[in-house]
């Protein structure tokens, strides 16, 4: 048998666990993402084994440590599930337009602010001054608890037909930021870990490199699309206009990718960029099967990472409750406040939508392994942090935006700063 | 960089370098996939060097002898290629309803049966009797020479809006007859080359299977989506005939691969059986983005493996030339008489439809080469005859279908046999 042939019936494998996990839990009134993520955890090779090997986790993959032999199913899982949430965020982006983004921009910012500010305080606290562990461990720790897994909120957002909803606006433009932010952080974390030094430049290079990539594409790029869109329609090949936004998709979620940003922020901003030509050229029911087909791989091949004995060990699991409940107390406090005067439900949703760390979690943990920064004992803490907070958000957003339809009318305050959006 | 990041950028140069060249072939009237294949040709490790590395040719990425550091990204590329050309053929599935296969089956089954026996008697007779190879040699030539990779002309019946002519039936009904056939006589050559002998109860066993497999999904497949197709409706999770539609495409992919069918061909059958659905819940319409994101990989991919180099070597350009004529001449022949009686212009569509050898030519050829049957530069002589006949063929097929609607009305007995079918 053949690699390909193999690939191609884990593939398979892995699309039914997603369509069976969805149908379940849509028939108990649950998140249809979380049936995906256990039932990534259930095929996967820490339980039933069927697709994948022990060895081979998303953070061996990620930093291409993985024996030769299992590298390339490693490789190619990884880029499936790439693809799956940059296919996500990019038909995210498609139904959000930046004046949407615009509008709630300056809250969206102190929401981004307050979930890095606060998380992090929180798990540098608990470390250092009350556990007593060394400065740079308890700073990776408190990073850790800064990340925001956008992926799962949006996917979420999205199976509630709640994307247009004010709470979902300030919730992406938070991430974008959020993105940039913990960016800037790692940067001087690793260099603190690796000299003990940071270089003021480097840092600025970087920071200023992602903040001009994200408002020249959000701004310029949205300009070119609503005045040359129609030009497309003068092409020749085959569905012209649905190829250049493909394009985009691919080149701006590299393209942020090599710059240090995560490439879903790319993906995000492509989709946003042709929110202006949607319509047109029907480009969100064209990017709908597509997302369909590719999204479920990320969720499912995410879940499958999971090694539930980690939930085993004694001597991590009561540490790793606390700062699991600190990174949630970190973002519900910290970003609910910067959603004050918008209503108790909309700073619950804002809260427990930057909750989820995911993969995002894992990649500061491993970067932290890998550098010596922190021990193995408070990787897997970090790990379950980023597990738990991953499978707490959803239900919990499900919850909320069930009661917000028959809830309280928005306060005054969010009809003048998000104003007149479709479906509040 | 991450390997993933790596990939995320072939990606986007694969997709870009496709939709230029397609953009460029549709102005210059020729068939955008000669296109997309000259482009991989074109960004690939035998030239600028894009994507890929020069060890990583789709032959050992087949075999698994590629150097390890570089396997992982071949792989890669291979699925991709492969759930390409797997949506490909599920989508002209969609287009293919069994009853217009079945109608034609007679003389599906004669040209399939003409086209492996005129073509590999050619390759046989020129090589052992003509130049003097040994048998077995001559033998994995005609084998070579038998192979038809209908992904080329299904591509081409699609771009050209053709699937449901006569010709298109016949053709799709060949091939998946012909892939019968072809397995039934590569095992039979591996047996031979292995052991000198053959099992018949073996290959008995082997085309049993594929036999069975065809004829139960085509049969009792179509029936089961006819009789319950309305039932999807009462599952919850989101636009369930579409998952489970796709959830047969990859799982009759996988299947039909394991027990030795192309891949290509469990797609195609699911495409035919989610036909008799396919206006009902909009599945066509659902898969053609999906069509339109991936399939291009395919081509391009295909294309990034020809080494032109090889086209300079003095020594084998003349016989591999020779080879091509031949294999060209066979389907044209073969195929063609069993289109007697249904005009000239439908004899050389078949016929050119029929003949391009692409990967399956390069399958037979590496095979061989494992195997110890067939010496390097036969290996090159294939290689060159699969190439050639691949890019040939589209060009002439778009002539041939442009010519048909302005030319001479369907004789009498294509009406009895092919029936009313819309376009005829």
């Amino acid at each position: 048998m053949s690699e390909v042939t193999g690939l191609l019936l884990d593939l398979f494998v892995i699309f039914l666990a997603a369509k069976v996990a969805a149908e379940v839990f849509e028939r108990i009134h649950q998140p249809p993402v979380i049936g995906e993520l256990l039932a990534g955890l259930l095929i996967g090779p820490h339980a039933l084994g069927l697709i994948g090997t022990p060895d081979q986790t998303l953070v061996q993959a990620f930093h291409g440590d993985v024996p030769s032999a299992q590298e390339a199913v490693a490789i190619t899982y990884r880029l499936l599930a790439e693809l799956g949430v940059v296919v996500l965020l990019f038909f995210v982006g498609l139904e959000t337009q930046i004046k949407d983004i615009l509008r709630v921009g300056g809250r969206a910012t102190t929401v981004a602010v307050m979930g890095v500010l606060l998380p992090f305080a929180l798990g540098f606290v608990l470390m250092g001054p009350i556990l007593g562990h060394p400065q740079i461990e308890s700073m990776f720790v408190g990073v850790a608890m800064v990340a925001t897994s956008v992926g799962i909120t949006a996917r979420v957002l999205r199976d509630l037909h709640v994307i247009s909803s004010m709470e979902s606006r300030i919730i992406l433009g938070a991430a974008v930021i959020d993105d940039i932010l913990a960016m800037i952080i790692l940067a001087t974390m690793s260099g603190l870990a690796r000299s003990g030094a940071v270089s003021l430049l480097e840092i600025g290079f970087i920071a200023g490199q992602a903040i001009l990539f994200t408002v020249f594409v959000a701004l310029v790029g949205t300009g070119v699309v609503s005045r040359f869109a129609l030009g497309l329609n003068h092409l020749r090949m085959d569905n012209a206009p649905f190829a250049v936004a493909l394009l985009a998709m691919l080149g701006l979620a590299s393209l942020a990718a090599h710059i240090g940003l995560a490439a879903i922020i790319g993906a995000f901003l492509a989709g946003m960029v042709f929110a202006e030509a949607r319509e047109h050229f029907e480009l969100e029911h064209q990017a709908l099967p597509i997302f369909q087909f590719l999204v479920p791989f990320f969720f499912v091949l995410t879940g499958s990472e999971v090694d539930w004995r980690m939930f085993l060990d004694g001597g991590i699991i009561g540490i790793a409750l606390t700062v699991t409940a600190l990174a949630l107390l970190g973002k519900l406090i910290g970003c609910g406040l910067a959603m004050v005067g918008l209503g108790r439900r909309s700073m619950a949703i804002v809260g427990v939508g930057m909750s989820p760390r995911g993969e995002v979690g894992l990649i500061v943990a491993s970067l932290g392994l890998s550098l010596g920064a922190i021990p193995a004992e408070i990787f897997s803490v970090v790990v379950i942090m980023s597990i738990l907070t991953t499978f707490i958000a959803p239900p919990i957003l499900r919850v909320l935006f069930a009661g917000k339809s028959t809830a309280e009318t928005v306060p005054a305050e969010a009809e003048s700063e998000a104003g007149r959006l479709p479906d509040l």
